[in-house]
């Protein structure tokens, strides 16, 4: 929220869409799985602080395909301690990534939710 | 809501679609019908509570395939009970349950949105 | 909102899809269109004063087809006048119109989200 | 939101599907490339201020196509100033423009979300 005067806006990344080692059951470690991933970056626009949406897509891919990570709560709070310490501009940030194909009948999904403390 | 250093997560499942006996009417009781389980579970996360998605997913499964409700109102407050019974770590808890395929030109559902009182 | 012993429910109504005699301009009056309501209804509930979803419909449809709005304004706010006459026990109220054809390369619609100040 | 005597409507645009020159890239500068809009229109509604979707779309359509934006940043900041200019009955806007075609596996978007202060 904000007035007029204000120039707050939100990037959107929806449905980045990734293949890679990434959970705790024996196959997920030996293979890729499809993963999705929707982030929400509300920051301070000025001129001088323009975030590029494609720099922050390869910060995410990178971080996602070399950690590997194990678990779903370990991959968003490595990201967004990358993210916010780029881009402290951000004021309000949500990450949610989501594993279409490992249950048959549902997908599955774990998110965060953050307001930058440090602003 | 939370600041940087509080370790708030969400697991999501979405679209768990099922084929169960629920509802009122007479071929309801008879038959089973898809429904689609949409839970928002938003819980405290440390390495020691740790939510499995897969084990929310099959409480859910099993309580409507065994209840056999006969009203959604019933459903949900009962899978409410018992999920935060189970994980008392939960913060807030959102479940929906619709019939896609009960009315020819709509999808219905209800839904529940609580914060767990006891935490 | 509520805590773990109020028994707040949503009903929602999605995509319920009519042909209708709907607008403002000349072909609209003569013409059936294609609308889409969605509706999003939050009540008090209690075994003695459950709603069915099934009712709301038919009332819906019943209005739609038979006013022939000639504003959206006018049929938002008929069917909420006609919905919270009827069923008391709404706490929170939001129903949405939307002409998926009307322009060629936008769906537009048009919403009320309403809390009954009656309660 | 409001009371039952209010009359605050909201109007949605949705997937409003353009082809326009926009953007930073040398590409982007040379070929069309497809959008999509999104907009929310919270307004007080009286029978004198009416607004017709129809001609908030043609207005967007126009600055998009004919002011070939460079940001979409730019392209948010003069679009919300057009149209609260135009429409002083609007009460909070909310507009979002996607590039579905930009990234090989994501849809990139910049959204504004403002509360008109000059009410």
């Amino acid at each position: 929220m904000q007035n007029n005067n204000s120039r707050e806006l939100t990037i959107h990344i929806e449905a980045l869409t990734l293949n890679a080692i990434i959970g705790l059951l024996d196959f997920e470690r030996i293979n890729n799985q499809k993963i999705i991933i929707d982030a929400r970056i509300h920051y301070q626009y000025t001129p001088n602080n323009f975030i590029n949406y494609a720099d922050i897509i390869q910060q995410i891919e990178k971080l996602i395909v070399e950690k590997k990570y194990i678990l779903l709560e370990d991959a968003l709070l490595d990201i967004e301690e990358n993210l916010l310490f780029i881009y402290p501009q951000i004021i309000e940030f949500e990450l949610k990534i989501s594993k279409p194909e490992i249950i048959d009948n549902a997908t599955v999904a774990l998110s965060l939710h953050i307001f930058n403390s440090k602003r």
